[in-house]
């Protein structure tokens, strides 16, 4: 899906929900090849999946689905035990509900990429990934599945017939077995912009990452993930995109 | 859509929620045309809207949305002031995600009608009843939409360029001017079986119905609406079956 | 309650929801006398209850509940027709809800002031406020029900043997007949901070308010509600508060 | 609390939601002693907690809050991770919600018992349990804690000063260890009432349970769990009346 000189940035998005705003979406679009919408479960409602649709289509973005767990208040970041039967119907229905609303536009929908707690819990269970994969194939078979660079979602996704993306982080450190640095470690994450932008990079241009053991991993970045919302969300936005320029790298 | 010989029965189903049954999905099934399944908004969650689909599609049902109002404790009946373009985004996100499981199996979307309070404001409202009729456009041209006989949502149904099904109801009185006798009134219903039969064989082949007022009103009966939940809901679907077959009126 | 020179500001607070904020809370606590904390129906869940709670205690501020329509994604704006039992019943828990937290503080809740749509149906309907009064009542017959002045909601707390506050609005305009200009109208609120200012000391001292039909209207002014939110909301605390110093209103 | 000749039965109650009935709850109630609401989060609402506190109260039970997970779709028997904090936070406030209910009948709480997932994971966590004795507690230091029976929870309750009650099931097998067999285990279930009921005797008396692998555990049994749905509840209940009556334990 990319060679090592073009990438996906991806950002997820319309995750406001009625009276709250949350993060910045249309000053960061300009920057970014890729949106994940928030789709009513952990964040998102009606009236503001439109309006993030519509904004994505006018800057041109390939607009994914964004399924959580059903628990707005703890934002589907709260590991929730489901069975797999129960996370295929969560995610056929979330994205059935914003499959309406790019249909209106006369756009079609590219990929689906589970969210929070979902997200994490499907990079480890092969249940889990199985059955998301199975309701986005589904769906539609021509969705590309966004899950954790060489995780049990990506299996289940290639399993099941569908295109996928390994999604790298930005801003995350890696373990040497390739995985992400819990968020509980005080070194989860990249300190400053400049090393995080070096690590991107390294992993789009090299396909490797150096790992906190300080040892090269080896890791496959389709898209890349960086955060919409913090105080400093844009200003990594635009230096991401200088940045990729500078080098050749093409966002697409 | 139909004729004086040929009906469509339609009945609410799939308005269980979680532990929580309600209705005798199953059991009616056999004896109607369509049915119009809960979206999640006022009853109905994304497992029980697949286990419907997957029930109607067995017994060979048109299958519709029954989108409905946020309103989950009130089970979509009560009131909700809201714009129309809140209408519009609500019955997208919901037509949208049933969608999904109907796509699942195999099948196609037959319908939408609103549900409850929804419905009731919509038959009124030309604002909201537009929104609603633009939604379903847009997800979809093809799908028929279902509302009061003679009230503002089938015009805004035609006039958007839909199908649609003017439906009456069995067990309900009707004023002379057409309209439903209010809920509130002791002579809403009709008080037995045989009462309901002749005055939906008297819609349905001649066109008109006897008011409470006791003078004959002109109505265009497309579908029936039957009652899925109730003690003696089984039993009068079965009799009006019955009862159509002696007449000669089809169901299809 | 108060005299000409003794006055209650009051401001909704808490309004956050899970990872949504709303609002400058803390900043704007040393300006006033008394909260109104949301109880998680239209805005506000546990822990943001909790820790308003005790930020107003710090502050030493009066703590209210504030109950709203079960409407999360409409933030209890949007009317909804609920029976006058319902009403009770809403109210009776989120009063309840709100009063563990404040107990566990070791504190007392000083008053009930009812949300958004929920106020102005109040306001309007005997049925509704009796239901609401009734609820507070038998909570806990101390409780002080904040009302819109004159309202039916002040009339149904006095009847069922509540203290009341008749609550004016700093920054929205008045009908020759009281009550409030309606929020369609254009002028519905007042253009500039020192007419606001003028028109809420008017209130306060001479319990008279200038209509914008120009004529004089008699007006209760037991507590004054100002914005938490809006981007001029701290700004406009602190300057009614200083300009009530200079004119010696003590809020208390 | 008891002696081998008293116990208590208590029994889930309230748990339907809106339009939705769970159970046979005014069947059940002359036959048990103490009864746990369900205050919203998994089940109930606020029209359901007022009926139910009422009808408890007609039969002279001792009314318990029944908090559990908010998660309305799994009736709170999906295991979900929050925080101690958060696990204080939502007891507090569902506590609280009910609270309002039994004061206005001018009644008092008599306990608190967590619910479904709530329950088991506070059985086990010292840190959730810990939380939930502090704020059961500190709204009223004068409630009982109802735990499973030689559990975290209990243990908690006691460290913090609370009265507890050492839970039991009448129809559930037991472990060597004094724990309950997983549900996921066929023999999870005593097949037989007359099973259960001698299982149970044995508990209150003697203070033992024979484990599955037929050792005998001692065990404490302050009260006793039977449920309120399925369709042999109510058949069981009046056994177990019954029984205890001819076996001369008294229900208080």
């Amino acid at each position: 899906m990319v060679n090592h000189y073009t990438t996906d940035l991806n950002c997820d998005m319309g995750e406001g929900f009625g009276a709250w705003n949350l993060g910045n979406d249309e000053a960061i679009m300009p920057f970014i090849s890729s949106v994940n919408i928030a789709c009513g479960f952990h964040a998102g409602d009606p009236s503001v999946m439109k309006k993030t649709v519509k904004n994505a289509l006018k800057h041109q973005l390939k607009i994914g689905a964004h399924p959580g767990l059903p628990d707005l208040q703890g934002f589907g970041r709260r590991e929730l035990h489901i069975s797999a039967e129960e996370a295929y119907d969560m995610v056929m229905y979330q994205v059935g509900a914003l499959s309406g609303f790019v249909k209106a536009e006369g756009a079609r929908m590219h990929h689906v990429k589970p969210h929070g707690a979902l997200y994490n819990m499907a990079a480890k269970s092969k249940a889990l990934s199985d059955a998301i994969a199975e309701a986005v194939y589904k769906i539609d078979p021509e969705l590309v599945l966004y899950g954790l660079s060489g995780s049990e979602l990506i299996r289940s996704g290639l399993n099941v017939g569908l295109k996928v993306a390994n999604e790298v982080f930005a801003d995350r450190t890696y373990q040497q077995d390739g995985t992400l640095t819990s968020r509980k470690d005080p070194d989860a994450l990249i300190k400053t912009n400049q090393a995080a932008i070096k690590q991107v990079i390294g992993m789009v241009r090299e396909g490797r990452v150096i790992s906190l053991q300080a040892t090269e991993v080896n890791i496959k970045a389709d898209t890349i993930c960086i955060h919409g919302d913090g105080p400093s969300a844009l200003e990594f936005a635009s230096l991401i995109y200088r940045e990729f320029q500078k080098e050749g790298i093409r966002i697409k």
